[in-house]
């Protein structure tokens, strides 16, 4: 498949296929509102809910996507999430939603993966090159870009692969991603210290 | 539940809680493009897929969301789905996605529901009157409104209540329609006959 | 497809096809007894279980399906149903039943849609009127009706349209209803007062 | 768990609960009815469909349950499967029924599983001995009974466990079987050639 | 289907077909280590499970396979389960496996069924008899065999069918057993007390 | 979570926690054969079945996994299959295996995730060295190891992270590895000649 694309209009639709598919189990009730209390004592596959008499609109609402997230970090991007830690009342639809911002020159979502979600992506402003196995958004114009994605689950996850790999806590052996990456020991050593 | 919530800001997220819950079957591939082609003598749940090696970038994109349909009929308002049937590649995948219009000054996405899939909904531009089990957005303010709607199946299915109710076809005995609305027969008749 | 069908003879089977399709997760465990119990304070999605070792065969059992409801109500109908708030041991089991009785002379059992399952209807008496899509069983005969519903959830739920589109509370906007429905204004304040 | 029971009253619920569990995968469009034709050179998970432009509210129908299959055979009871096989337009939405009829004095529907389904059982006359986690119903009683249930499959399958044991085809070592169930190698010879 | 296979090299890939097929729901979240805590007063389906943020390594592995159990017992097999019950962080990963070690000359795994999994299995050492409807493992040869199985589910269940029929408890009705198996009722009953 | 682990005796299991989690879709039927013919002309989620009358044993087994694949390679290590392509009989069953041989002194499985399959992994000869949430494992000892996967679907898809981030075609922009890898342009292009 020819996987990469550019994107010259406004407004422009672009499915990201994601790297993993999956579909979160179905509810057995009307709606379930998650607590997303830290104290809480009980933890189950998803979220334990609230009484279902205490549930109000406002467990469902979100507002403030109209404006994004500042992007002067290493990437140029940042991702504004809207998924059941953001709407408790999520919990159990299967759906959850993130505007993008992407930085003029080169904003970069970087290639990452949802285990738990397929992704849509609607491109409202700029022009998006992307390529869909492997999962990323790159701004090559002198505008900045804005999209929403939409994804198959209450908590999509995200695993951003150059953080996972050179970034992880304890570190991986060095060796190891010596051999996988085909790079130095040294330039691996450096990466490690910079992630 | 308090199920009423006026969006007063631009660009405010809502969540329309659909009346029906599910969720795709998983893929057993990375991707099975739908062939929608209407002459194709095999049915199967979903959609019978091109051969892989065929697949292309296009599969998987779409443009021109940018623009909506005018929204000059009897409920002013009018959907652009972007599913399976629009784009292929979503074959398989659990997700899709449809702009919706509505007209100033009473625009309305009449009650309806999706018969497998969840939806959340994002307000791009204006103001809407929305419930969320009875599932509808009213655009009550003089200015027109935009939304763009995802939801969690690659073909949602959709089910306008009052069409389904007044203009089945064949036509439900009116009878039974006056005694479940509790209108008179003389009004169901002609509802019958403007649907 | 044609929609519509008579049903002459005694104990026929009608499928009724749902509005909605959806199949509860499965179960994780021989069995998990829900605890139906309000002022239990955890709830999760489905039902909270209790523990193994004291469930009994009498959470798996119920009696007095043999009697049904009196119709005497405005719609001609009444339904005994039968799912995990009436046997505990049918949670993560994914199916429910219910017993229909119709009156004689049109008793109807409303349009209305079971967000989280599938049906499958017996005639077990009598002769019943039915639309597939447009979910609802009218008895046009002199003699009363009986039915067993087949449901693929635990805990189907129901949406009586009517009811949701007229009788909501908070009530909906007449100028909603007034342009989905195509009905004055005052007829729909009439209803709203009705529901 | 106790678990045996005996169902006295007439018209009372028995929830027979399977060995196995399962929900078969949600559909992807309104319906797609099978195509149960044996030259059909295309099979799949579930059944090819017909055009749906073709289908018919036949294809959702199935009459003549009032009348039970006659019960003088070795275990003296029937089943009357409604299955996708006899009702085509199940395809794709995960339900079945089917009727049981048991000879007075001893009819027994013999130890089985269902290896695609959930079970819940309706006595509709007489009275039944069960047991829930080994799978069977027994007519103790001078008259007959008759009982409808219902599966969460469109074909849930049955594997009766004494054929499937003694009866299967080629056989199995009678080695085996003599230490699977502690009986003479002789006794096991025997029983296979009778099953 | 031709059902019988002599397994006659080392190390060789026998898969068992399982009597029952269903699959866990989906996760929802990165990992939800369970709680084996018999003192825990909270059920549900699946597991309770520990903060995420006291999830050790040690959660997610198993040491001691190497070494398998004695088989020196009626049947000449034993099973060394790794399921949920032995890794809690296999909670709502759906998937286990288990070591089976067979006793010389006859060895036996016996005819069962697995509720909740399909299953695969591989032969490390040794040869066997398998049949794949009607699911057991029986050791024809000199020397001792070993297997690893694989099951698609976090807690796949085992009925072990001669201990549910013959062993119940409370007792099935000689009756019934009588009936199904075509046995005297006397060796019914020597069966009973045997199991 | 501490997610370094060393594996230091023979013979013990080790869980590889997946990227992503799914399952397939459940079966339909007792099995459904794969046709994987190369010629076929219908391609649907999963595969196109055989005639079930034609399903023989042999479609369920597989031998030769006694021997591993040679380990001479850039990373020291070869996997062998069993999915639905080498045991057709797998096809809607949700579950295959895998046997990894290591060479000695740093074999490496390099980082990778199953897009569709979470993965339980048996460590049978050596040690290995493994991560979980960053899936590889890397053998750092003098002799060789093996280990058996079994994997949670039919067919669980790889994606190798090195490769399909250097080495897709058509390759990336090196402006967005340089950027997300916080690498060299030079060192990008090399790499991307390299994969």
């Amino acid at each position: 498949m020819e996987g990469l694309h550019f994107l010259r209009a406004l407004f422009i639709l672009a499915l990201a296929s994601s790297l993993a598919y999956a579909s979160d189990p179905s509810p057995l009730q009307d709606f379930c509102v998650a607590i997303n209390d830290p104290n809480d004592a009980v933890f189950v596959n998803g979220k334990v809910c609230k009484d279902a008499k205490l549930a109000t609109a406002d467990d469902f609402f979100f507002s403030g996507l109209n404006i994004g997230k500042i992007t002067s970090n290493s990437v140029g991007s940042s991702v504004t999430p809207v998924n059941v830690a953001q709407i408790s009342g999520l919990n159990t639809l299967g759906i959850s939603l993130a505007r993008i911002d992407y930085a003029a020159n080169g904003g970069l979502n970087p290639p990452h993966t949802h285990p738990r979600a397929t992704e849509i992506l609607v491109v409202l402003e700029g022009t998006l090159y992307v390529v869909g196995l492997v999962h990323f958004q790159f701004n090559p114009r002198k505008r900045k870009a804005v999209a929403i994605a939409a994804l198959s689950s209450q908590d999509p996850g995200v695993i951003i692969i150059a953080n996972a790999v050179f970034g992880s806590d304890p570190s991986i052996n060095p060796d190891v991603l010596s051999k996988a990456f085909k790079l130095d020991k040294s330039i691996v050593k450096s990466l490690q210290s910079k992630f």
